[in-house]
């Protein structure tokens, strides 16, 4: 069901909210509904505990974890025909891999299960012994420990049922949306709510509840960031360049073409996304470091080097009962570290051997390089979230774009080399952030860290086989996938692509002033976050996220409207209630966002059984509409 | 503004719910806000009370009564060439009368006033002789005096904010829906939101807040009377009949033609209302005859006679101490029984005086004979009214139609004839009953009855004028207002025009099987009434209305799906939570009424000044959207 959601987002607009949450909710819901019948039935004596409960949820991140490290919507949707055929260049066959059920699960079981032996030295290191906070699992451990007091079980039962009700709503909202959409540019998806040209220009709501719920989890600042972007892009910014046509660019290209109006759109969201993302790595990469020394220092002077067997714990400084616990039960479990070590070998060996027979043009020496690195960025990216919460899993996955793209060249399929290689690299360094704080959640609940680790490995097993079905359901049921003005444009996919076509030879064809802009936009992304981290937080909370201010680029404001829509039910709700908003607010938009994700399963069926929708609900301007009511005799 | 929401529902659907709560609501809302602002302002010492709360109220009241006694939607608006048009027979222009501001205010200056003469000595009478319940007078009593109250007050704000905050909605909701409607068949109100054969059958939601709020005032049985009458009309039986077509009726005939499938909508309608009309009639008739007797028997047995001037009034049986007070005040402020008798010839012999002006064809001693009549008729009406909170009103004028009607006969204007008799005989019956329940609100409230009169008197001039303002401002904006299958069908005109040829000369030119269908319907409405009124109350109250089981007969049911939603809602609601559906479900009935009937100003004086919508939602089949996507060039 996550996998599903996932890759609708990823297909739509590419912003996944955290998911952590609803996943304990549902597994809470569904386990609890499956107990209670056992109990009934006489099969069970023991209650459902929250380790269980730990466990069953560490299994779903990590299943849905692929949907998203797998790039369904990146890098590896971005080596397809489709995709390649919107680029200006590297249309050759060398740099093409169209999708195909086969490879894509073979290519996720090799590069997917590394991350997790990379994970177990790791694992005590942060949590027991940097005690960092990873803020997403923290509140994942503190939900889960809720429900399973008396008290929390009864909040957590009318959250299940307001997410419920919710979700129903939004699961039966989409069926009747499905009436209304024979043919293209009909239905709600397609309602000019604020007027034909306002829609011409990609502002309308969509009545989309996905984003509606996604805008009510994300922070108010990241849908403000969504919103203005799309008003400097969509409002802006590209009706001026339009009004250079046949000047900055040929004036009889389409409108998708990239070497006209579109070039400014991908380039220019290209230029700020890695502007932030350079940022951020740098920013993150000097506080790894410097809390490392500072850590390391600490620990040399004030006691005992930290023994692997934390035999020598007692030694540390005051530690609660609770925590005491804590550390003892997380570390009796232990995974040796011959099996982890060990077992990183073999599956590196493993990948280094069959990879290439994937992508004949990833040489085998290329995904060595990768695997000799990558721990070490595992470790910052798993350092860095749990400090900030925030994973920089693409950035590493961009950097890998361009280091093996620009290493293997044009000719040698480099384009297809450096997406193979972000996917390699991204697979490792998210799942070394996303299970981190399943473990850290493990830690708060004292689950067993071996069963943590065996749940994952299932979640991951079944991730990739889930991941590729579900994409490949998507892709033969909606035929449009990956083209721009679609319902699924998958952004994301063409942006990866020309960061890779960038990568490999530079700013060949593109558009007049369109570098330039992309200079500045590059800069001002720079800018705006040290303005961001060099203001007080009165000052900065009201700066907008450049990253945030990209998506709208390339895509249109539609989800951003949504998205504010949602962010502003929730701001009078807390206006309103403040207790009752925080304890469901979240219930209330992962039930939209699940029931809008789920329909997507039967609306794709019916695609695929070719049962077309009755009645198209047309938007026309008065005098195109008098027109067709002439054409069909009406008036 | 009342007057606007009544005139709508006149000429949409003909069903009007009783606003005399809302009326007393927002009355109270808005002198509390004038009288808040009046004392900040230092200008007004005396609190707000409950008896100027009373005679506001009843002022809106006189004043809306006549958009509806008025006949717009009836028998004035029937006179018209256009529905004349629609009608088989009797197009000649002795029969003819159309619309106009002028005439249309004079006739109802000299039709409105009468009936309040004849009301002043009944007024006593009925209400403290006879102690007479009149349902929605005290209900409207109960709620002013609650509002009087500290604590009163306080719900009373939280269901004028709540009726507020549903007025706004349903005002922009109304607002947004107008900019989807350029060109016929476009907007809401023509979402198939059923599927497209559904609404060939007119079987949809039509998003209409205004009904939505009426199924939520209206009872159950009503609802549900009125969805029955749908499914068995447009779900059975017109199907049924449309497969006779060349056999029943000629083929080649338009869908709206009276000879064809028109006709049984029309005629079985207009069956099924005078059956259910005359059955309560009769038995209006009994119980008021009984009644009287038994009241007279008891008074002569137990009491002294009672005098007129109230001096005896001590002598009754045990009367409460509130009682005393109410009817001391009632007595205080008598209006000379002088003062109604020669008011009442006064005008009477004015109106015999001048209505022949208006209408050559109405002779002076049909005036005349009308006026001896309807004191007695307009005592039934407001004793049956009293006794049951159901004002037989329309059954009077459709009497008055038959009458008069056939008295004429055709070749002298008798259709003209039959429907100005109705109009004057309806004005005396409805303003009797009407303002009687407001009489009973002021008893109860204390208010003075002097008072009472002299803002009735205001109320009814100004409803004489600002009914035919309104329905002017509806005929000249919306240009099909009166047209089958639109937006303002006004579909009781036709019924009323229809009715007055039967009258004048049988059943001359119905199509094959109508008449026995008619017949059918009509045995079948006594025969419904009887069964309701002899079995016990639990079944009973399951078994349908035929009153409410006509309208959808003639124009569809898709208000009718808006009321079960209504109702719908308010079931569920009350389920939930009785004590806040009652206090809270008729504010936001109101609101949403209020709000919707409120938009359609603004609406009209945009029509006026030619301002059209811009956008067309247009709902097409998937082969025919496949045809027009090819004529735009878009496929």
């Amino acid at each position: 069901m996550f996998s599903v959601i996932v890759m609708k987002l990823n297909l739509t607009t590419g912003i996944i909210p955290s998911l952590n949450v609803s996943a304990g909710l549902l597994g809470f819901f569904f386990v609890r509904m499956w107990t209670a019948a056992a109990e009934r039935m006489g099969f069970l004596r023991q209650p459902f505990t929250r380790q269980e409960n730990t466990v069953i949820q560490t299994c779903v991140v990590s299943a849905y974890g692929i949907a998203f490290s797998g790039g369904f919507g990146s890098y590896l949707f971005g080596m397809s025909d489709k995709i390649a055929k919107q680029a200006t260049e590297a249309k050759d066959a060398n740099n093409i891999k169209d999708p195909h059920l086969g490879w894509m699960i073979g290519f996720l079981f090799l590069v997917s299960f590394i991350g997790l032996f990379a994970l177990v030295p790791l694992r005590k290191i942060m949590i027991v012994d940097y005690k960092l906070t990873y803020p997403s699992g923290t509140a994942t451990a503190y939900l889960i420990n809720g429900f399973h007091t008396p008290e929390g079980a009864k909040l957590a039962k009318k959250q299940v049922k307001t997410l419920g009700k919710y979700f129903v709503f939004s699961f039966f909202w989409g069926f009747f949306q499905w009436f209304y959409t024979a043919g293209d540019e009909c239905g709600f998806k397609n309602f000019p709510t604020l007027g034909l040209e306002a829609y011409n220009n990609r502002f309308f709501f969509d009545f989309s509840p996905t984003y509606v719920g996604v805008g009510m989890i994300c922070p108010y600042i990241v849908n403000v960031s969504v919103l203005l972007g799309g008003i400097l892009s969509w409002g802006l910014m590209w009706p001026l360049i339009a009004k250079k046509k046949g000047s900055w660019y040929p004036a009889n290209l389409e409108d998708s073409s990239l070497h006209g109006l579109q070039a400014y759109r991908v380039f220019i969201s290209i230029a700020l996304i890695l502007g932030d993302g350079l940022y951020n790595f740098i920013k993150v990469l000097i506080r790894t470091i410097a809390g490392f020394i500072s850590m390391v220092q600490q620990n040399s002077k004030s006691m005992l080097p930290v023994s692997d067997n934390g035999s020598s714990m007692s030694s540390m400084e005051a530690v609660s009962f609770d925590d005491e616990r804590r550390i003892e039960n997380f570390l009796k479990d232990q995974i040796p570290k011959s099996v982890a070590y060990g077992g990183y070998v073999a599956v590196a060996a493993i990948s280094i051997g069959t990879l290439p027979q994937i992508f004949p043009q990833l040489k085998w020496y290329y995904i060595l390089v990768a695997y000799v690195v990558a721990p070490v960025l595992a470790f910052c990216n798993a350092y860095g979230s749990g400090l900030t919460d925030w994973s920089l899993a693409s950035t590493y996955g961009k950097l890998a774009i361009f280091v093996f793209g620009a290493w293997a060249g044009l000719s040698h399929g480099g384009v297809l080399v450096g997406l193979a290689a972000c996917g390699v690299m991204m697979s490792i360094v998210s799942t070394a952030s996303d299970l981190m704080q399943d473990f850290k959640t493990g830690y708060l609940t004292l689950a067993s860290p071996r069963s943590m680790f065996i749940s994952q490995v299932i979640g991951t097993g079944m991730g990739c086989v889930i991941g590729p079905c579900i994409f490949w359901l998507f892709y033969k049921a909606f035929g449009d996938i990956g083209e721009s003005g679609t319902e699924y444009p998958a952004p994301y996919a063409i942006v990866y692509r020309n960061m890779a076509i960038l990568g490999v030879d530079g700013f060949g064809s593109l558009p007049k002033n369109c570098l330039t802009l992309c200079y500045i936009f590059f800069a001002a992304a720079i800018t705006i976050n040290l303005v961001r981290d060099l203001t007080p937080y009165k000052v900065s909370r009201f700066i907008p996220l450049p990253m945030a201010m990209a998506i709208p680029f390339y895509i249109g404001s539609y989800f951003a409207i949504d998205m504010f829509l949602g962010s502003a039910i929730l701001f009078v709700w807390e206006r309103l209630n403040k207790a009752k908003a925080d304890a469901f607010g979240p219930a209330v938009a992962s039930g939209l966002i699940c029931g809008d994700g789920i329909w997507t399963l039967p609306q794709s069926i019916l695609a695929l059984a070719k049962v077309q929708p009755p009645i198209c609900m047309k938007f026309l301007s008065r005098s195109t509409n008098a027109k067709v009511d002439s054409f069909l005799g009406l008036s």
